[in-house]
Order: structure tokens, then C-alpha cells, then sequence
């Protein structure tokens, strides 16, 4: 199968026939507007690119991509240019593929509780749509405000309460989207059952724009949550609270967040914003759990989420120390001492980071062995370590290492006992093109080899994003 | 692309050749024991076979895949042969692959939740293996003694609880498959956030092996049900059960069976079986609601579901009778009134059985309109309708037509209807041999198109299952 070297400049009169077939609006080449186009927000990754186009409509969109595709020209899709590796900017002078005029959303439809949205809606304004109607779209990251549906999509997007709803993949019922030589293909009934051929949303969520376009998908939406209560939990050991984390995901419907932090974080948080310790004594380990419900307490004679809460706590035997909250000032308060770990670490110097998975049983063995493994090519450093401790997302944050040498020499040595344990290299941010020398240690031969006849497949060109994903040959 | 005719022969050398390849005792010719692999259990699906393959491990699914793309025979891979649309019998000569040997489960594994079964395993052994550790396996249907987890994830099964907890799909982490040339892939590690390539699972979770041949899934488990509460609701339409059972569903997270029944269906039912009327008036339209807890009433201060039921119940302008119920008698005599349908219809003869889904905002509309559809083609025939209304999911029963001529009348007649108005021609049944020249009527041509770009990358020489799903061209 060819793997055309895409071009990196585009002649005038190619230029020229963009426009006649998009409209002179949808093609930016002026150097200042592209230079957003060109680096993504971290500043980690800039490339270059000759044309920014910006379609209105999927017909749009297939008219771009059918030119291109005759061009044998490379497309990077963007959307709100929030991914962290690297995986929708023209690292290799692509043309950038803008998604953000596709910004329709709703109606809402309240009998199958479901919303179609437009590539380029941003979080927000799904989750605005759904709030609208006492509904909620459960996917919740930082970025809401920039971050697109069809980004979301194409990278699986996990989010804070993952936990509880699972990642843009559970609430995807459908996608519209553009296949390489501009075929649209659409499915956005959102019928829950329906056995009627290959699962083509699920194929293109998390293919990171290497296979097609997403231009618009149908979201399930999920009853808005009505009381929310907070617990700390101090454990004297990890596997204890992983152990405990499990128990309470069984009898707490609706736990929605677990997050894990060790002593030397609480240590640092507390030091750094001179602020004093949770419990009397200094626990190895604290778990922050959040439990929401959305039927009224008062209504149905069950009692608010932090009675359950709190109950669920005490029958746990290897709870040390506890504090419970439903207010808001008191959850932000427990809250803070997992939150401010960004802030706290980045005033030792901007850290090294690394998102992975470990199965939860490695969970206890991989936080004990990782600081020695990471000192092992970086004698200097200091490693961090918090997460979400129920589906075993590990952020792994290295402080004293500034050297572009010594950087991937740490990747290298952390990623590779994530995989020898069984864990992922990458949890929720994806591949893109920062990971995709790494993906073998996830990816037998056999299954990087299927990726290849699938992409070869849909996009036998290689236009799609050809540096993302799939490791060079 | 190639598309071989497949032979529906085999010579003594081969056989020989499978024999060594596979061992003696799983290579079956004798015609006594091919015969239950050659027909599905209804009966209505009969073909013949040269060969039963029986392998005990994936490496001999991987031999005997290897050996017939060598030497180009199609295979049908057959796990419980439960099917209802002729996508697991040799219908043109193919080769029956047996998974039933694979049929390992667990060890559960309780901090993540998760066992992973061999494709052999019954879904009677999943949800065994499960209740040992007050855990479920959240997919249960009628077949669970018979239909395994190979042939439940190549079919994408529903079930009866899909409203709560999804398909198949839903619970699906991971797969071990066997590709057409022997490769085998495999990704069983059930990491909740994973962002490392295509997600090969929901690939080939519902397309009836054609794509690859399920040798393992790693499935998700959900806490057990403590308390089960079950509500008969009567309305006076269609359109207000449909509004209801959204808002139910909105305010009871449990919420686990919404089975909508007609008033001709009960009267049916009744008179089928003595039985008296479950209200005092006759209303239109019934819904029976079933909802489990897995919390500990008692103990968490919540009350029990049916307190919680019969409050939601009450406050539904729509309902104008109901009934309530939480001991297993009274839940029995509620669903009877559902669950004897199939018996009562069943004395007027053997129906036609169509499965079908329709948007919630189309179901008032189809459910008026079907039994004039079909009495156009055939003008003595009695219609019966009942079905899951929360997910759309309606079983269209036509009696008194038993000709192999209007059959297929009535068919074209209802699926145009139901894809006309945004259905599925397939809820949960999938498309098989019985369905496939009606696919275009929910598939566009460039989804079939895409469908088969598809199938060729994965299996060129077409040697799985190249009578199912796809259109003949």
C-alpha cells in the first residue's frame, strides 16, 4: 500500500481551486491566523502549515477531503487544538483540517435522552444543552471550554467521572463522519438496539483522526445529579485502599470519582500553600471519594448521598482516619488536597509527565518500584505520584528533570514497566504522534498489523493524519 | 477483491491434513454428529457440512483458520448455534467451526470487576462464576443455558436488561480473536482507560464473524441485585406509556424492564389462560416496570425499591391504574401478563416474528399503523404487538400467515415501514443470511461499501462467514 510523503506547500492555483470550492472565507493562508493552527496549547508540539480550512457544512468537509485525496495531500483534523501529544498539529506540514464552525447542538431529545452535536460544539455546550432539560453529558475534563465533540471523539476523551459513566466511547450512540475521498457516512439514529452491520462510531472513536473525519455524533445524556458528598479517606497502604475502592464501587451506585494521593504530595500541597494536614496523623495514602445521586433524597425516602456515604465508609475496616462533607465550602476543602497537587508540584519547576494504567492489582507494587525506576536514568529526580485510583489511571509527575536527553530516557523507563505489568502507555490522552514509537510495547505485531490493513483500507492514500498513531515503519 | 465460491466438499487428504493439524477427536465427519451443527434450533435455517471442527485451544483455532485461508474454504464459526438468523449454520457447504472446548472461565477478578471466558463459555457459566462473588453478568436472555460468550459478542446480544446496563458491547473490555489467516490478536488486560489504538473489541462485537473468529472476551461485572421491584402501569396510549417510562427512567437509576403490552395482547392472554383482567377497566396500553437495588435497604437508609417505585409510579400525571409489587408471587403474576404473550399467541398457530426497533418519538405512530401495513399484503392476518419500550425494541407477532409467499411480503412490508421512520430492521438479532438483502434499507451504500473495504482488508480470501451480514453484490 502506497505512503505517499505528503507536501508541505501548496501551489497558487491550488490554493486558487480550495476556494472556489469552499468559499474564500474557508481557506486561511494568512500567516498570522494559521500560527494558532500550527502549535498546540502547551507549546510542545509546532509545526507548520499552507492552508487552514475551516468548512461550514460535511459537505463541506468531503469536498476538502475529496481534493486532498485526488492532491495526495496530508490533513491533520483540529479541533479545539486541547490533545497533549501532539496528535492535531502539522508537525509535518499538513494542511489543518479546522472542525470549528460545525458547532450546531440539540435539540434535545428528552424521550431517548440523547443530543446530536456538530464536530466543533465545544464540552460546554453539550453539557449547557443538557442542563438546559435537568440533563447531564457525564464525559467532564478541564478543557470544556475549548475542547470539541469531534476531537472528543476521535481520542476518546476520558474525563473525571469515567469512574462512574465511562468515556466518550459509552456515550457515543453514533457518528457522521468523512471517510479519506470524501464519502459521508452517517448513522445518528441513536437507537440503543441496533444489530445492523460493523460498528463504525466505535471504530472511529480513539482512531485519533488516522481513519475519518468526525463531523458530528449523537450523545447519550444521563439524569443531572442532585446531591453530592465528598469523603477523605486515610489508608496505611495502597493495596488497602485499592482494596477499599473496589467495595465502595460495589455498593455506591453512584461514586463517580476515587482519587489517590501519597504523603509526600499531601506533604508538598500542604507546605506549598502553608495550609495544615487532613488528620492528625500522616497517613501513607488518602483516597478523595465523590458520590452524586440524582433522585431527590427527600422524596423517596432514601437518605442524601452523604448518609450513604458515610455509612458505606464505616463498614470499611482499613479506613484509618475519615472526614465527610456535603456542603459546598467542605467539599472543596477535601477536595484541595488532591487538586492543588498541579499547582504544588509546578512550583518545583515545570514537571515531566506521564499518564498510564496500571491494572488495579499492580497498583500497590508499581507506586512503591516507579521512583526507583525512574532514579535509575534521572538520580536527581523527584517523582509524584497521584491518580484516579478506581480505574487505575496513574499520573506520573517528575520534577528535576529539565534535559530533552534525560526526558525520554524516563519515558522510556516508566512506560516500559507499565507494560511489562500490564498496564497502558497511554490512559486517556492517546497516542498521537508523542507515543507512537511507544505503542509496540501495548501492541502485539499482529494487532499493529491489523491497524495498518484497516487504515490502508478506508484511507489507502495515507492522507488521514499519517504521522499519528501508527509507529513509522 | 476476490469473493471465492467457497467448496462445499472436502477431500480424504484434507481431512487428513485437519487431522494431524488438530488431533483425531476434533475433526468430526460422522454424519450422526454433523447433523446438529448443520441446522439452527428453530429449524428454519438448514444447511450441510463436510467437517465439525472441534479445536481445544486458540492456537488450534489459529491452525485450522490458517489451513482453510491456504486453501480458501469458507467457514462458519458456531458457538451455541442459538442464532435466529441463519448467521451460524452452513447454509453453502462451509466448514463448522466449533468454539465450544473454549470454554474456560474466570478466575473473577473483584478489584477490577472483570472475568475474562473462553468463546465456549455459556452465558449460564459467566453469570455462575459472577453470583459466587455477589457480582452479575448484567446481559441475560432466555438461551443462557446454550448461547455462549463467543457467539454473544460476535452477535452483540441485548437481553432483557440492556435498558440498565447495555448489550454485549457495553460490557465488553477486551477480546482474544483469531483473524482469517491464523493471526491471532489478543487484548484481555480490561484496562478501564486505554487509549492505545483501534478499539479491535467493538470491531468485531457484532459482526457475526466475518470479521474474526472470538476465541476469549474479557467481560465487565456489576454488583448483584438485593431487591427487586415490579409496578403494572395502564395508560390510555401509547404516546403517554412512551413519556412516562422516559421520565422513569430519568428518576429511577434501577430501573431494569419497561415491556409494554396492548390491550388486545392481554384480552389474548386472558382468554388463552383463564385468567381475569388486571384492572377493572381495559385500558389501552400496559407497561410492566421492573427496578433493583444492589444497596442494602435496611442499612443505608434508603428504603427499598418498591417504596422507591411506587413513589416514582405516583407521580405520573399519565397512569391511570396500577399495581405494585415486591414478593416474588406478586412480581411473577405482574409479568405474566408480558411473559405469557408468546404461549398465547403461539395457540393461534406458529407466528411470523419480526424484531425491530423504533425511535421512542415513532413507536405511538408504528404501533397504529403496523397492522394495516401488514394487512395489505395479507389481508387475513392478526398482528400482535408487544415489546421493550424504553429502548424501542417492539416484537412484531403476524398470525395466520404460514405461506412462504406472503412471509416475505409482510417483511418488506414492516422493515420499509420501520427504516421509513428511523428504526432498525434488527434490534437485537442481528443480520445473518435471513436479513442481509434487507440491509440497505438501514445502511447507506457507503456504509456497505465501507462494510466491505472492511471485510476485504481483514479477510481477503472471504473465508468467514461470506454468506452473512453483507448483501450478495
Amino acid at each position: 500500500m502506497a505512503n505517499p510523503s505528503p507536501r508541505s506547500g501548496l501551489s497558487p492555483s491550488a490554493i486558487d481551486e480550495l476556494r472556489s470550492l469552499l468559499g474564500a472565507d474557508a481557506v486561511v493562508t494568512d500567516p498570522d491566523r494559521l500560527a494558532s493552527a500550527e502549535v498546540d496549547w502547551t507549546g510542545r508540539f509546532r509545526g507548520s502549515t499552507p492552508v487552514l480550512l475551516r468548512p461550514r457544512t460535511t459537505d463541506d468537509v468531503s469536498a476538502a477531503l475529496a481534493w486532498c485525496n485526488r492532491s495526495r495531500v496530508a490533513v491533520v483534523p483540529q479541533g479545539g487544538n486541547t490533545g497533549l501529544v501532539g496528535g492535531g498539529v502539522p508537525l509535518h506540514g499538513e494542511v489543518v483540517l479546522g472542525l470549528g464552525r460545525l458547532d450546531a447542538v440539540g435539540p434535545v431529545d428528552l424521550l431517548a435522552g440523547q443530543v446530536t452535536a456538530g464536530a466543533g460544539a465545544t464540552l460546554a455546550a453539550v453539557q449547557a444543552a443538557a442542563a438546559e432539560h435537568g440533563l447531564l453529558y457525564p464525559v467532564d475534563l478541564a478543557a470544556r471550554d475549548q475542547a470539541t465533540v469531534g476531537g472528543m471523539v476521535a481520542t476518546d476523551a476520558g474525563g473525571v467521572h469515567l469512574l462512574r459513566w465511562g468515556g466518550t466511547r459509552r456515550q457515543l450512540m453514533g457518528v457522521e463522519a468523512v471517510l479519506a475521498d470524501g464519502r459521508v457516512v452517517s448513522h445518528l439514529g441513536g437507537l440503543e438496539k441496533d444489530n445492523t452491520g460493523y460498528d463504525l462510531a466505535q471504530l472511529v472513536c480513539g482512531s485519533e483522526g488516522t481513519l475519518a473525519v468526525v463531523t458530528a455524533a449523537r450523545l447519550r445524556l444521563v439524569p443531572a445529579p442532585r446531591d453530592v458528598a465528598v469523603a477523605l479517606l486515610a489508608f496505611a497502604g495502597v493495596h488497602d485502599a485499592v482494596a477499599a475502592v473496589a467495595a465502595l464501587r460495589r455498593r455506591l451506585p453512584g461514586l463517580q470519582a476515587a482519587e489517590l494521593v501519597v504523603a509526600a504530595g499531601v506533604d508538598l500541597v500542604c507546605q506549598a500553600f502553608d495550609r495544615r494536614q487532613p488528620f492528625a496523623a500522616r497517613w501513607p495514602v488518602l483516597v478523595l471519594v465523590e458520590v452524586a445521586s440524582s433522585i431527590e433524597g427527600e422524596a423517596t425516602g432514601s437518605g442524601p448521598s452523604v448518609e450513604r456515604l458515610a455509612y458505606s465508609v464505616a463498614r470499611l475496616d482499613a479506613v484509618r482516619d475519615s472526614a465527610v462533607a456535603d456542603d459546598a465550602a467542605g467539599r472543596a476543602e477535601l477536595w484541595s488536597y488532591r487538586e492543588d497537587h498541579t499547582l504544588a508540584i509546578n512550583t518545583l519547576g515545570p514537571p515531566h509527565k506521564l499518564d498510564v494504567t496500571l491494572p488495579p492489582a499492580e497498583l500497590a507494587r508499581f507506586l512503591a518500584d516507579v521512583p526507583g525506576r525512574v532514579q535509575t536514568v534521572a538520580p536527581d529526580a523527584a517523582v509524584w505520584l497521584f491518580g484516579h485510583v478506581a480505574d487505575g489511571n496513574i499520573h506520573v509527575n517528575v520534577t528535576g528533570v529539565l534535559d530533552d536527553e534525560i526526558g525520554p530516557q524516563v519515558d522510556d523507563a516508566v512506560l516500559a514497566m507499565v507494560a511489562e505489568r500490564g498496564g497502558s502507555i497511554s490512559a486517556e490522552h492517546g497516542i498521537g504522534t508523542a507515543k507512537r514509537h511507544w505503542l509496540h510495547l501495548n501492541r502485539s505485531p499482529a494487532e499493529i498489523e491489523v491497524f495498518r490493513q484497516i487504515k490502508a483500507a478506508l484511507d489507502p492514500n495515507g492522507i488521514l493524519n499519517p504521522h499519528v498513531l501508527l509507529p513509522e515503519r
